[in-house]
This record gives C-alpha cells, sequence and structure tokens, in this order.
C-alpha cells in the first residue's frame, strides 16, 4: 500500500455522539463486530444509550490506552454534526488523536476542528474522499491472486461477503487481505479507496494501486460497488473489475428481489448473465478469470426455507451457494482452493 | 441544455498568444475550421505567425463586434502560460469578454486575471473542470434520436466523425446537434461535458445530461470517450454508451494500428468485437441499439489503397465504411437513416 491509498492507524476508539437509536450506529457497531481485537473502546456523550460492549473510554484514558484513531461510527439524525459532538472531537484532536469520518461534510469545516488538529499535529481523514493523483489504469499483470465481489445488485452483500471470505481464508492460515471500496468497508479494513468517488479516468488504476503485486499465494479480497447492469453505476463496477484483474468473483444475490433497488423499470439480471458479462468484460485483464461460487442474500427469507434455496441455486450454477450469515462462505473457499491453483 | 453542461456565448474570438508553430494552435485552427460563422476574428499578440485566415481584432475591435467570449486557441510551449499572454486575456476579462480554456491550470490561478474578470462581470470557463451537481443516471428513455461514436481505440477519429456526422445531418436538412464530450470538442460545441473527469458515479448522469429529451426526429451525435476494451479507460466508454443510451453508433477504427495505442500489450480489438460489445451493454437502456457504419481514420494510409481498404471494411462488416477526411460520411448518413425508423 501507498499514499494513494487512504489508511489510518490502530489501535482505535468508536465515537457514538449522543445516539440512541442504533440505526444510527451501524457504521460502528460493524467496526466492532470485525475489527475488535484493534477496537480498545468507545467514546459516548452522556445521552448515549447505544453501546458496542467495549470500554468506555475518555479522550485522555485513549490516549493513555495508545489509542491512535479516533472513527465516528454513528450519524447524527438529519446528517449534521451537533455541536456537542465537535466539542470533543476538537478535544481528541487536540491530544494528538487522528478523526476518520464518512461524513458528507468535511471534517476540516466543522468550527475549530481544523485549528484543534493542527494544535494536537492529528490528521483529519475525510473517507468519502479519495486519495489525489491516483494513475491511470495499466492493464499489467500484478503477482498474488484476486478475488472480486460481484453483485446483481447494489446493497445485496458484496461488501460483507468479501469480508466474510477473506476471514475465512486467514482462519485455514491462507494469507489474505479484505480490500475496501466503500466508505464503511474502509472504516473497517483501515485503508482503501472511495472507488465511486474517484474521477471516471483513474478508476481502472485506482483498483490497481488497491490491490497492488503481492506474494504469489496471497489473495486479496476486494469488495465489489455496483452491478455489471446497473443503468446508474455500472461503470464503477467495470472499472473496479478490470483494474482489479481478479482470478475469482462471487456473485452476490438477494434472492427475493425481482428489478434494481430504486431502478423500478429495470428488472434484475439473472445469475447467469451476471456470470457471463463478467467474464467477458474481466477477460481483458485475466483471461483465466471465473466465477467460484453464488453468495445469497437470505435475511428475508424463512429459515425454513433457506437450505432448499441454496440448494436450489447451486443445482442451476453449478457452483457452491451459501450464505454468509448463516452457515458461513467455507464452501465458496473450498471450490475456490480447488479451482484456481497456487 | 441546462446549468449541469459547460456554456459559452458566441461570436467568439480566438486567442493565439505569440505562437509561432502550428502545431500548438491546432485547438484554435479546429474552432475556426467547424465554427467559422460564430467566429468573429483572432486575437495575436505581434510575434505570432499562427494565421487562421479570420480577421485580426484587438480587445476593443471585438467589443465592438459583438464579441461575446474569447477562446484561448493555441498551448504555450511547455504547458503554462506566459505573463505576455495574462495581461492581453486580463484586458480582454475587464471589458467583460468571457474567457475560455482547456489548461491544466486553472484560469482564475493566472496572475489577476480572477480580479480582472469580477471588474469586466466576465466569466472564466475551464472546459476541463466538469460542472457540478451532476445526477446518477436514470436509465429512463428520452425522446429523440442518439448516435455516439465508439472507437477500437482512444484518438482514432471519434470526435471528427461525429462532427462530420452531425453536420451531414444538418446539410440534408434533419435537425441534429453535436454533443460534445472532452475539450476540444466542448470549444467546438459552444457547450458539452468533459466526461472523463466526471466523478464515477457521475457519468452516466452527465452523459443522459448532455443528451436531454428532444423532439422525436431530432439526432444528437455524441462524441464518444476511450475504448471498450481499453484497460485503462473503458468505464468511461461503459457509462457514457449506457446514459447516452444510442439508437445508433459508427465504430471508428484506425486500421494500421495492432495494438492499444501506449498499451502495447493489449492487441486492438477487432471491429466485429467492439460491434458485439456495444450492442450488448447499450442493449441496457435501448434494446434496439445498432451498428450503423464503420468510420475508418486513412490519414496514414496512401491516397492509391484507401479505396479498395474501405471496400475490404464494407464487405467484412456488411455496413457502409467511410472516411471522414476523404469522401465524407455520407453513405453511413444514408444507411443511418434507412434503418432507424423515424
Amino acid at each position: 500500500m501507498n499514499e494513494q491509498v487512504i489508511r489510518f492507524a490502530s489501535p482505535f476508539a468508536v465515537f457514538f455522539g449522543d445516539i440512541t437509536d442504533e440505526i444510527y450506529a451501524k457504521t460502528g457497531l460493524g467496526l466492532v463486530e470485525w475489527r475488535r481485537e484493534e477496537c480498545a473502546g468507545q467514546l459516548r456523550l452522556p445521552a448515549c444509550t447505544v453501546d458496542a460492549g467495549v470500554p468506555d473510554l475518555t479522550v485522555a484514558a485513549a490516549r493513555a490506552a495508545g489509542v491512535r484513531t479516533v472513527i465516528i461510527g454513528s450519524a447524527a439524525v438529519g446528517g449534521g454534526i451537533p455541536p456537542s459532538w465537535v466539542a470533543s472531537l476538537c478535544e481528541a484532536a487536540r491530544a494528538g488523536l487522528d478523526i476518520v469520518a464518512g461524513l458528507h461534510v468535511r471534517l476540516a469545516s466543522l468550527p475549530g476542528l481544523a485549528e484543534a488538529a493542527a494544535a494536537g499535529k492529528a490528521r483529519l481523514i475525510d473517507v468519502r474522499v479519495p486519495p489525489s493523483r491516483l494513475p491511470v489504469g495499466t492493464g499489467l499483470r500484478r503477482s498474488g491472486r484476486r478475488l472480486l465481489t460481484v453483485g446483481t445488485d447494489c446493497a445485496c452483500g458484496k461488501k460483507y461477503t468479501a469480508l466474510a471470505l477473506a476471514r475465512e481464508l486467514q482462519q485455514r492460515g491462507i494469507p489474505s487481505s479484505f480490500r475496501a471500496t466503500g466508505q464503511t468497508g474502509i472504516m473497517i479494513a483501515g485503508e482503501g479507496i472511495p472507488i465511486d468517488a474517484v474521477v471516471a479516468d483513474f478508476v481502472t488504476g485506482a483498483a490497481e494501486v488497491l490491490s497492488p503485486a503481492n506474494d504469489p499465494g496471497h489473495w486479496d479480497v476486494i469488495e465489489g460497488q455496483g452491478a455489471l447492469f446497473h443503468p446508474g453505476y455500472l461503470q464503477v463496477t467495470v472499472g473496479l473489475l478490470v483494474g482489479s484483474q481478479p482470478d475469482a468473483f462471487v456473485v452476490c444475490h438477494d434472492p427475493l428481489r425481482r428489478t434494481v433497488s430504486g431502478w423500478p423499470d429495470f428488472p434484475l439480471p439473472t445469475i447467469a448473465a451476471v456470470i457471463k458479462r463478467a467474464t467477458a468484460i474481466g477477460s481483458l485483464t485475466n483471461p483465466a478469470i471465473r466465477c467460484v461460487g453464488i453468495s445469497l442474500n437470505t435475511s428475508k427469507v424463512p429459515p425454513s426455507e433457506r437450505a432448499a434455496l441454496l440448494a436450489r441455486f447451486a443445482a442451476e450454477t453449478g457452483l457452491p451457494c451459501v450464505d454468509p450469515l448463516s452457515g458461513g462462505v467455507g464452501p465458496v473457499v473450498d471450490h475456490l482452493l480447488e479451482s484456481v491453483s497456487g
């Protein structure tokens, strides 16, 4: 990795402000789920009732515990940042803790925060803002192995599936890295590039920088974005696919969806169509690209029907079909390791 | 069109600075070629030896002639803007003439120019900088007809072909508009969006804004960008294709090229492969999309061999094959009007 990738240090503390509803704290709760060992604790204002189950810290206690970074893990109702939050963030920045956020407003625009960060020599890191000076894609082959999650739509489990695959590989002793392309993924990984915010000309180059050359046996598991048949976002997906030059991809699918979410005039493509299109486009930079499995989001399917549904999709596609949230991704990793030789 | 599109007013004068080599004046000379009737003249410093064959103007004479815009039509050697040029541009801005440029540096960063523009109520328009507040693509069908030029590579005649097609349609009395997607095209058209500089998420939306709903018999002829098998830029091409929802496309090709220009490891795709891929991807937003012709760039082919080459490509593809620079685009427009019903 290099400075062309957003990156921040661990251990971190999650800042929840004064939130009282978990729905506004999804980012912070996800962070604790996926990076528990690097999370030193949580910073909460007195009125906050959300609890991630990690130690409560003050700024002084966080510093004493070696915390390097404070990550804003909640969104205020309405999207703004209330003055009471800003005061706490200024205190942390003045104490030298880097501040990370995925807000619509830039951190430096919050009153007093830029000055506090300068005084404390702290960095203000907006994970929605891509690095500058990204290169144009070269298309050249890089060493190491790569897997990309590809969706039949947006918001159908690409990030979660990639995280689960990277963790499964690591648990089997196979070196692997989750590569984040969206703001929540970047917060979880501690590094990444918000690929949809990159200027169009540099999307392939950003994908190349994100998954650089690596050891031959190492797997990068890259978080997909958008969808190949999406009338608004397919260009992001295509650039990420070609720049990532994946050896393998996993198709993520919500079996209850009939049309593209938010684009009701566009029917959801079949999994077979997505496999065919991803293989055709991806072969430009990796002729050996292949689909190694299907990841279904069955959260809205009655538990009693899930096994039959997974079996049906597995039979239809001839590929292992899993739900990462119930049953894990083991069969996909089995097939990946069988079908892509080291 | 709306303010989501870069736009400037006519008549205009071309500013050539003190250039002595036509190679640095390509933009300005192209402007005069394609918009002669809206070009009131040229502004040249005493040392300038390039001559576009239009009246020489001073700033005062330009104002008196009703000029609204001064377009910087040359590049200084080395890419910067020398102080002598800046002084002339300040004079023009102070006199209320809008300044248009496609420089790597922003106009407002040139010493004194922002102040001069404020004093003269002139606009400074950088055509490399896309409009802000572009929408996400909707994919919804718009009235009117659209044609997109699609390349087997970058820099193979997509802009010139689109300009020639729009002019040929107009000369036949068919309402049509050239829609510019790159800086030179925007200067020629007086409006457009630099599509490759748009943030990735908004490329399809920018293409939709660029060719808005129109009368049923009207043709937008859209300047293509990038190429569908280009390892660096294909995402720009794909977003432009889907957002443009073209009824028809013309493939532009340099018959002497064997590999992607600047990417020697990537063989140039065949015209057939480009037709197949453009049709597959474009059918997402326009199921009736079809290829209506081939535009060859034969500038490096000996004149005695050109006719045979065009005939060979026409036979291979079953489509009219033209070189816009020698012989015009008539056969492609004939086929377009036959094959796409009003």
